[in-house]
């Protein structure tokens, strides 16, 4: 059935191209033309409200359209919207680049802007791979990543990728990455329990470090939770031990902090909890607020070092995009910080978050396809499983993921699915009411899928 | 001699590591800080002012602070600052996405949007790669690039750059392009005058086509002028000829319009003066008139075609960027291209062209240090080099630019330099008699420096 279309759907259709979209799905779940938002609200053409509970891809914290920010926004645009940022600077900049230094962890001192998520990987990727040529270990060129990873899409942050749906095809053009297994706490190959886990998972890295090390300049790793995997969270003392392995074997650590940064896992970083400074951390998304691409990379005096020198050693580190340090992303960025401080935002993730927690696990823990609900600060996560006692998940082509969704935007929820995993990550201005509606939104169209869609399904399947 | 540094300069350099910078270099020259713009000047803490000759970095076209744009930036924030762009979309794109077609070379109907230049030459070469993969030519896997190209530093799109300064360290982590000799028209090879030159050049393409067409997915250029270069111009035919090699061969060509862009050469696009249609157009920088990041690949119904399949044939493109489509973004994208239509800008750049090619060809032309003064559209290039009828360069390491860039920077004139190349590239928005005034500072500032700077140099070197 092709479903009628508003004249700027068509148009939408004949000229745009979506991401991460078979633009074929379209043809009979045409795209929703967002007019406007609100808090943690969206309303369409015909003013039909959607909560988004995905944060617009994890960036929004502070709620669509926020006043504050948008204010600050305003502000900036009509006093300096951009200036080249070699050997010139400017002030919302410099307070940025000063604040992100005094609230990261200690030791990451310099602060190298770019402007979307995949460049500060591969800003990352090559100060590291540098680094090393300077120091005079040219044989530290590879990268090491885990399974399932997920750094963005550039092919230098594709390399370091794990998860196959979006490097698969592009192999060819990739780096040659050293991999090993991850953590898997859900499907624990040890069968640890998080309560007393020795993170014996650890050992997959070792190994390949001892094999490799010598080759290997970087280890690269998102940090708590392997976000585009389907949520996936590991316990911090994991992090602690790739901490020490790193300086065993005299590798860099860069941790990936994109998804998870900014209070996203509890603290204003996950690498917080462990207690670790990674020579590298990584930035983007949340760090406007949802606004505006910006991201940076900070990184450690002894980095910085191997890099200056009189202008005719050729050590500089040059990659350079022309809106690095854009001083409306970076004004914008300095009112999200100073929200976190004035509201107290970290408080109020605790609270909430718990109360997601209570909600959810207490609804979600003793239903028959759902295998698991696990949370990390603001992010919960349900893994739907086609056997319970045995884990089994959903195969890929059921794409019961993506037919939950469908049922929940017809309700008012945006909740866009990794696979056959349903996640919560609203943005920090949601309120408790909110969360409730949120989480017995999701448990209705859960139900409603299982008891009656697939079940349609089946038979339909049958009939043919 | 270390100059005082103001406060907010010793917070910068606290903190900030600065792209395409010896961080070194800037001991004796601190960042100035900017706090303000207006039309085509900046204006530093002391409320000193600077003309902006480079559009600070090629994206400016309107103006610092442009009062339209920024108003139209303003009211978008405080409706919708941004959404998730997979299965969810927005009148600003959808409009600007049906104008960028309505612009562009006939053919060019399909807008991926993305956020910065090099995610836009990322997308299109991994585009054109699994097209080919899909069309059952898996051989297709390497691109074709000319020496000098610069196409941005994420790794792919640094794999197609030809220019060493940026590459060369990096070679390890790059993929193994196919390089062709680029048309050199200053220094031709084959003896050519601008006015009756045939391209010979062109066989250079051509003998690398004929080599590797069947390992060959794309060729990617800069259309008309090879900006990081140098300001290499090119005539037209050139481009011509490419892309009847490419249809010859079963090529892409992907047009990098990311610096030439809206107007830049004197047509709203470069490819547009040779009458040709490449395959995948990527545009970015002077999009959104210098505010923000943002970024476009235009492509073919054809392409777009061989993508577009039921979900289960996974021949979906995959390549999402946390903020693709931007709402901001779009709508100041937007109000550029309104200007340009109702301002009738095209027209203005013509004028303005012919006045600053009149007035600096005249100027530079007999001058013994000046090789060449250059200019297509708004874009005019003086060639320094140390002797007029050898062509002979200055040694890279004489810093040559670097130096009259400081001098100009003292009389208040943004003149960031290529090497020993100077090169005009203002925002459109400026008056002939600040053409004169841009062109006049230059002037003196050449011949200050080889007046008494040079002078005292080798003085200074002989003394050692
Ligand atoms: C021709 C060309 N392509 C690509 C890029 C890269 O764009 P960005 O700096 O936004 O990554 C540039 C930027 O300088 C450019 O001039
Ligand atoms: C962990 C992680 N790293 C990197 C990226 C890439 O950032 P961007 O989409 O801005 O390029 C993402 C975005 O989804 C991410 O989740």
């Amino acid at each position: 059935m092709i479903p009628e279309v508003s004249s700027l759907q068509r148009r939408d259709l004949n000229h745009v191209w979506h991401p991460c979209s078979q633009m074929k799905d379209y043809e009979d779940f045409p795209p929703i033309v967002v007019k406007n938002g609100k808090g943690i609200y969206l309303y369409d053409e015909n003013g039909k409200q959607y909560l988004d509970a995905v944060s617009s891809w994890w960036v929004n914290l502070f709620g669509h359209a926020n006043e504050r920010i948008s204010t600050a926004l305003t502000n900036q645009s009509f006093l300096l919207e951009h200036v080249i940022f070699a050997n010139f600077t400017h002030e919302p900049a410099i307070l940025l680049a000063e604040k992100l230094a005094n609230i990261s962890p200690k030791g990451l001192s310099k602060v190298f802007f770019a402007d979307n998520g995949s460049s500060a990987i591969e800003i990352a990727l090559k100060m590291s791979f540098q680094y090393h040529m300077q120091k005079n270990k040219p044989d530290k060129k590879r990268f090491l990543a885990l399974t399932d990873a997920y750094h963005g899409e550039t092919l230098g942050a594709l390399s370091v990728g794990g998860v196959s749906l979006y490097n698969e095809v592009f192999q060819p053009l990739l780096l040659d990455t050293v991999r090993a297994v991850g953590p898997d706490c859900f499907r624990c190959p040890f069968n640890e329990m998080p309560e007393s886990c020795s993170t014996p998972c650890i050992s997959y890295v070792e190994e390949k470090l001892k094999l490799h090390h010598e080759e290997l300049s970087a280890i690269i790793i998102e940090p708590l939770i392997q976000a585009a995997a389907g949520m996936k969270m590991y316990p911090l003392s994991y992090l602690k031990k790739l901490k020490e392995l790193c300086l065993q074997y005299d590798v860099h650590l860069i941790a990936d902090e994109i998804a998870v940064g900014f209070g996203r896992t509890g603290t204003m970083f996950a690498c917080e909890q462990a207690g670790i400074t990674p020579d590298f951390m990584c930035l983007s998304k949340g760090l406007t607020g949802g606004y505006l691409p910006l991201s940076a990379v900070l990184t450690t005096e002894d980095v910085y070092q191997a890099f200056y020198d009189d202008y005719e050693s050729m050590k500089a580190f040059l990659h350079s995009h022309s809106y690095t340090g854009n001083p409306l992303a970076c004004r914008v960025a300095l009112e999200v910080l100073q929200i976190f401080e004035e509201e107290s935002t970290l408080d109020e993730i605790k609270e909430k978050s718990a109360y997601m927690n209570e909600q959810a696990s207490h609804l979600f823990k003793d239903q028959p396809y759902i295998g698991e609900y696990r949370q990390t600060g603001m992010v919960g996560a349900i893994e739907l499983v086609r056997n319970k006692a045995t884990k089994e998940p959903f195969p890929g082509e059921e794409r019961i993921g993506y037919k939950i969704y469908r049922l929940a935007l017809e309700k008012g929820l945006l909740l866009r699915p990794l696979g056959s995993i349903l996640y919560f990550m609203p943005p920090y201005v949601i309120t408790k009411a909110e969360i409730k509606a949120m989480i017995d939104i999701t448990n209705e169209v859960i139900q409603e899928y299982f008891e009656t869609v697939q079940l349609n399904q089946e038979v339909f399947e049958y009939e043919k």
